[in-house]
């Protein structure tokens, strides 16, 4: 039986998807799990996870231009702005997304699918450095 | 290697958010896992799992206050009423949220961030008791 | 201690729900698993997972419905059509449900409440295969 928890940083340039899929294996790999799981958790209310399609960028295109007409920045009954209009904004779009993921492991490798990777979503327009705890247990 | 699963109740005063952090630390405690993972379902299909920022009770209260507009309950097009009109829409604002949340375990304590709380999202309006399931693995 | 990994399929008939419980629940059993947690991730990125009321059908019908408002396909914003008008919006509806969902298990046994069930959500319109990986872990 192993387990093995780590965490890592990624620098986030405003609003939009950020891949994490090799860091992710990278510690899966350092592990030694061969058969068993990985949790991700962002540890921020203002940046989430999302497996989505990693090869067409204009699918994560699509996805952040719905995000900005589902939860618009404008709507004047948000009143928690103390640090500007993409705050309680962000808010809602982490709680509309992801923040925890948790993947098998088979094989020594993450079971994503194909097209499958793991993102970070951002939700703040300024640049963010954005950190991940990554726990890893099997045998 | 360790395992363990127990589970707690708690009563929620209608539609809102419950914070439920520190009755998940006192199992991860219990558990006398240091380096693995805890899992933490709802066994209810009208509320929901959040994990969201814990200092400022306005950001819950818009969070709040959207959901009620994403997911408004005079929607005429909805077909499962028999409990009322926050019947269906308590179903899919659970859907929108989370049924179970993972958390990476180091050091014998969960690694949410400093800003993160885990809390149970009551989307009916009576009162209800909520159970929830928390299993930790690890060593 | 016990890790377990497989994968099976469910044959899709488009848009739509279909509850994968039993072959989860039966390969919790299959683990020999007695206390620990399973994870279920659905590998790809344009159907997702829910965990969902299991008894009355109108309620799955009022779910469908919902997204169907939620994220139309008409919508003229979307640049990724190539697979047609249900490409972009498939993957959006992944991405406000789940991709992956973790259960605690004791007494070997999932701990899912009375009325959950665990359910494909089906975003696109053709029948599909959909591949699940589910993982066991603990004692």
């Amino acid at each position: 039986m192993k387990a093995h928890c780590e965490s890592f940083e990624v620098a986030t340039r405003g609003k939009g998807t950020y891949e994490i899929t090799e860091e992710v294996e990278a510690i899966v790999r350092a592990s030694g799990v061969r058969t068993g799981m990985v949790t991700v958790l962002i540890q921020h209310t203002s940046a989430s996870l999302v497996i989505f399609e990693n090869a067409d960028p204009s699918a994560r295109a699509d996805l952040e231009a719905y995000f900005e007409r589902l939860v618009p920045e404008e709507k004047d009954y948000f009143v928690h702005t103390a640090e500007g209009a993409d705050d309680s904004t962000s808010h809602i779009r982490m709680v509309l997304t992801r923040t925890s993921e948790t993947i098998p492991v088979a094989h020594g490798r993450m079971q994503l699918g194909t097209w499958q990777g793991i993102f970070v979503f951002e939700h703040r327009r300024a640049p963010h450095r954005r950190r991940l705890a990554v726990s890893v247990v099997g045998v």
